[in-house]
């Protein structure tokens, strides 16, 4: 069908109606404007295109928009902030169904309705693919925000929850047999990941030098914290949480699992925070590794021989 | 060449470097982190895609880059906002040349210097077309912003500058002999557009009840203020201010000017607003039309008859 953009637009403003007192203006003038908070800004953008972040299914959109603001609350989340708003700049292509693209803003609500923030913005374009760029504004308290560059030699690699669970769950989307409920669970997880927003400022609070969102991989992103800190690390393998179902190779280079990895600097400090995340959102937190002197990345295996590590991850540009 | 996400980021860091004391965190982290200001935030996001908004020349990327910053800071503008950061959402086909994303980065950069705000942050992707999504952030004093929403009948229809230049420029790109000045003067006015943060501070002060930025074309971009308004609105055609060597369609229907267009409560608010645009910033303010009840909107002739004018522009599903 023939898309014309101010009546697209129009529809979307419904799915979109709705916004909180901080929300001064919203979707439809030339920019958004929100109320100021005392805290400092938070801003970060991420792009999801088609056959290369997603198939597009018609059965999808809603799991797709839904993701896309999520991945992007993440790197709110992996800073110790919290979101306020999104914007969206959406690029579609002719033979795109309108109903497919307000499931997708369907999605998106949803998630901004999960996390407390404001879809305030877009911008609608005509492409080859669908890409769908989120940018994400939220807030921390002054001087709080947790950087990735602040891990210390002997500080302890904290992960929340479990990896590899989304990797084996897209494998799983390719399966075409009745899936078992183990399976699906999976899947859900490959498709509605979850953001720790909560789990990160608790990070924070007790003290968190880095952290990082498992985005592309354990092992790369631990790779990059320790680049980012000018640090070496080492990763207990039998201590990485694997997901049920997933194997270590999803575990270590899957992606997607948007859990938080973080480094405490101190026993006392990891268990304070084990129980707050136990108490407050039955998320386990688990100790995988140790930071130390020197660069990249080493494997402990369980007798204790350590071995490099190569960070296998995502490359968006393979 | 293959491009290597890591190595690119890192390159993009190094022109990217150099970031004020208000940018608490810049690229590289999970999300950028910018100083409180006490004002109200305002966000906006637009899209450029290869083939629809531009085609990808090998010189054309600095160009390119530039103006990718400009249409969002120009949204910032008409708010009566001063925009402070970007990120830049960058979608790129495999067969992209490094030097080329580096002369885009930093046509982004010297944008982002001319108007004072800073490029905090970005992602890139594959995908199968160049596609450039741009996020700005600016801030408002609270309860200053100017919205789409607020003509009223009786106010005056202000525009800065001149329209048409930019649709002029455009077809002159395609020319093949040797461009006059003032034809080269044309084609820059289409690569390298000026947004109005100044001017749009300036009508903000001096009262202005609603504004738009000039970017689909004069009639549509007019349309949708009056709509937003629920007012009509009558466009004085001899007194549109025609850019030299472009055409009265051009003007009205030829959209990326990033002019002002903007309604003032009385003449009195006009005059003052024109002086001071004039003294500080050189730029004209013309008097158009004026806003009437109703909707919709007729054009008036030189001879005072009036005739209803079609919202021609930009549709950017077409």
């Amino acid at each position: 069908m023939e898309l014309n953009e101010e009546e697209l637009l129009e529809a979307i403003r419904r799915v979109l109606s709705g916004a909180g007192p901080e929300v001064r203006v919203g979707v439809g003038d030339d920019a958004a404007v929100l109320a100021p908070t005392g805290g400092e800004l938070v801003v970060t953008t991420d792009a999801l295109v088609e056959d290369v972040h997603f198939r597009r299914e018609p059965a999808g959109a809603r799991d797709l928009g839904y993701k896309a603001i999520v991945v992007s609350v993440s790197d709110i989340a992996a800073m110790g902030g919290s979101p306020r708003s999104a914007v969206c700049a959406l690029i579609l292509p002719a033979d795109i169904e309108a109903a497919w693209v307000m499931e997708l803003f369907g999605g998106m609500r949803e998630a901004c309705d999960e996390y407390a923030l404001w879809l305030v913005g877009g911008d609608l374009a005509r492409g080859r693919e669908v890409s769908i760029a989120v940018t994400v504004t939220g807030e921390v308290a002054p001087g709080t925000a947790v950087l990735r560059s602040g891990a210390r030699p002997g500080d302890h690699v904290v992960l929340t929850g479990e990896v590899g669970g989304s990797a084996a769950g897209l494998r799983l989307t390719h399966v075409r047999t009745m899936p078992s409920a183990a399976q699906l669970a999976l899947v859900r997880r490959h498709l509605r990941p979850t953001a720790r927003v909560g789990e990160g400022r608790v990070l924070g609070r007790h003290g968190a030098t880095a952290m990082i969102d498992v985005s592309d991989g354990l092992a790369l992103d631990l790779f990059r914290l320790g680049r980012a800190s000018d640090v070496g690390a080492h990763l207990s393998i039998d201590d990485v949480p694997v997901a049920d179902g997933a194997t270590l190779d999803d575990a270590l280079g899957g992606g997607e699992d948007y859990e938080l990895l973080a480094t405490l600097p101190g026993a006392e400090a990891v268990g304070a925070a084990r129980l707050e995340l136990k108490e407050s959102f039955g998320v386990t937190l688990t100790t995988i590794g140790r930071i130390v002197e020197g660069s990249g990345l080493r494997a402990i295996d369980a007798d204790g021989t350590a071995r490099p590590l190569e960070p296998t991850g995502w490359n968006h540009f393979r």
